[in-house]
């Protein structure tokens, strides 16, 4: 399985996600599934994958090698988020027979955002059907994957005015939980936080097993959790 | 949908339910999932059911009803998880054809635990072939229902050496957050701790939206966790 989540604040967009793929438990493996489409100064965009890897990789090489419809040659983030929805289309037209002659679900699904020009940023969330809604003020982020574990502490955190620092610690927390509760997600993350307005990527980076900062979140988090639990008031029943 | 978590400690077993079952988002109703039968000194069985409703139903009339295999007569918990594993039998036998003619699943799934005079309190898990596993000291709780938003604070903090109390503090804030993140598990609740050897019921509440208690929790939990997040360190990347 697959966690993702993408989050949409009035500061910018921050994207997270985990590198596990898997095929039943006994074949496991890293697959990065965050990649950027980007040209400094004009445009910024990051895809968020899950579901089938052979989908997903089949839509990366339509968006990267296809002969029609570039994501360079957009103008607005509506457009491009319907460039990805037609690309998983033509994946859909190729292989959906094969699919279902061996009984397996088409499965994919994406988080795509980001800006370009002068447009705000904008997040969407893409359907295996290539259709595609976007996240609103009262619904700033979109998970994928192994949603369920992580959402509480999002609902409890994330507003639209959430500064982009705290709404990536929202995001690493909101990993964290996953992967404690959840095998099939698992390390290295990989976290973006995309600033609004400035078109070009300035925090990128890969989060390893033993990154300092994520381990110290990790621990201290599961401390206060804790700390926070033996403070709460007894039961009274 | 529903949440139901029970928890087997050293000190006795804690049960807690929701009330909610739908049928699509316009059909919300409130109907009790968790069933006791208990004679005082002699056993105590508490048995909490997920899935179809008319399924559950039929489940406990068997139970209650039936000609047969009546759970007052075994003598101990793993006759007494047979019992109602016969029962969801002979409900599957009955319905069965008529579930696959309606396109329909056979959904259904019990938490089942008790104890019957000295042999010690047992919990078990019980799936809708009617077969069951039992808890262990590395597995001391099952849930059954919308389980994940709520397991990662059992995973943090339930252990076998848990006071009954803490754990049921725990059930509490574990299904507060999947009654926040999900609109389909909702009040009362049912809260049901059993002590070790004592063969009787001391502690059964139903808790309702009004409960002072549960609304204190609540609150006090979601402030300690925005409090622990806004110190949690700041990004360093």
């Amino acid at each position: 399985m697959t966690y993702c989540v993408g989050l949409q604040l009035d500061a910018g967009l921050v994207f997270l996600a985990d590198s596990r793929t898997n095929a039943g438990v006994d074949h496991i493996s890293t697959f990065r599934k965050m990649t950027i489409f980007s040209e400094p100064g004009v445009r910024v965009m990051v895809l968020l994958s899950s579901g089938n890897l052979a989908i997903s990789q089949a839509v990366l090489n339509e968006l990267k090698h296809g002969d029609t419809n570039h994501l360079s040659e957009v103008s607005t983030m509506v457009d491009a988020a319907r460039v990805v929805g037609d690309a998983l289309r033509r994946v859909y037209f190729r292989d959906s027979n094969a699919f279902r002659e061996f009984g397996l679900e088409f499965a994919a699904n994406f988080i795509f955002g980001g800006q370009i020009g002068f447009e705000s940023p904008r997040l969407f969330q893409i359907y295996a059907a290539g259709n595609f809604i976007e996240a609103t003020a009262e619904t700033p982020y979109f998970q994928v994957g192994e949603s369920k574990y992580g959402k509480p502490i999002l609902d409890r955190v994330i507003k639209p005015s959430t500064p982009l620092k705290d709404a990536a610690k929202c995001a690493l927390i909101s990993m964290d939980s996953t992967i404690r509760s959840n095998l099939s997600v698992g390390m290295p993350l990989d976290l973006l936080i995309y600033e609004a307005n400035s078109l070009c990527i300035k925090t990128h980076v890969s989060i390893g097993a033993d990154d300092e900062y994520y381990g110290q979140l990790r621990r201290q988090w599961g401390d206060r959790l804790r700390e926070a639990f033996n403070d709460m008031p007894d039961i009274s029943y």
